[in-house]
């Protein structure tokens, strides 16, 4: 993102397309950790063609190696296309599932809190409750800083996935 | 899911519950592809605890050998749970990004069947719409079925997640 020529350390965000083989996805995520880079998140599913998948990767490195760690990617047997997407060109999006903590008396607390956020109810028992959100990374985050308090139960999040707006 | 003593190939589930470190996902995803298994989806994210992270595989596989595969995960350095979650006491989502190529006349039908499957327009170009749905693969599938026809230009989707309902 900087045109300083000093390297510095950021959160990229590569898509890449693969043909749908068993193997690629480790191999993949084998460059990023072979080098002591762990994922922030990943998120693999089928693209319009079912034959060909998309990976989506969020890692914070140096930019440096991440440029290297790319042109790896992009040599990879079964790798078809690798882009770096930036985060101004980009949608970028995650579900999160919370299972939380309730009793007769919060209940509707979080249900109104999940309201303000545009979170669906999702299940409903005595003692809990399970809001679907999706948003970028900070909108799910923020919701469970605000659940916490309560008692989370379990969460699921899928990681991010993205695409260019427009023409990107 | 059959309780006959024969084997049967099905769709498989798998929560896994790891610590936050570099490599466990490689370790993971390949023990699936060594046996020949491409996985279905698989999503990565945190969870409540940002020094652990959940991930959700979706393979069709062998029950039997699905269940070694199981008994391997959970041996694996950094892995802290694996749970099958099976169909009926899961809540399954996945969230998908679809980029369609429109044009005036054909910009407001895609639009409005957008509306029917409570998809959110998330950007709007000259030449593109882009639409963000979640649900169960089936209904994500049914609309992306319903967009072909447009000329879907780019999709993502982030690979199913899921958490047991209530007490499970």
């Amino acid at each position: 993102m900087s045109s300083s020529s000093l390297t510095s350390v950021g959160r990229h965000v590569l898509s890449i397309t693969v043909d749908n083989h068993a193997g690629v996805l480790s191999r993949v995520s084998g460059l990023f950790s072979r080098r002591g880079y762990n994922i922030d998140s990943l998120s693999v599913g089928e693209t319009e063609n079912p034959k060909i998948s998309r990976i989506t990767v969020a890692v914070t490195c140096d930019d440096i190696i991440c440029e290297q760690i790319r042109k790896q990617v992009d040599k990879l047997v079964d790798v078809r296309k690798v882009t770096e997407l930036p985060q101004e060109t980009g949608v970028y999006r995650e579900l999160a599932l919370i299972k939380i903590s309730v009793n007769a008396y919060n209940r509707m607390d979080i249900i109104g809190i999940a309201g303000v956020f545009r979170a669906d109810v999702v299940d409903v028992s005595p003692e809990s409750v399970m809001l679907e959100i999706t948003g970028d990374e900070r909108k799910i985050s923020a919701l469970m800083r605000l659940m916490e308090p309560y008692g989370i139960i379990s969460a699921a999040r899928t990681g991010m996935t993205a695409l260019g707006r427009g023409d990107y």
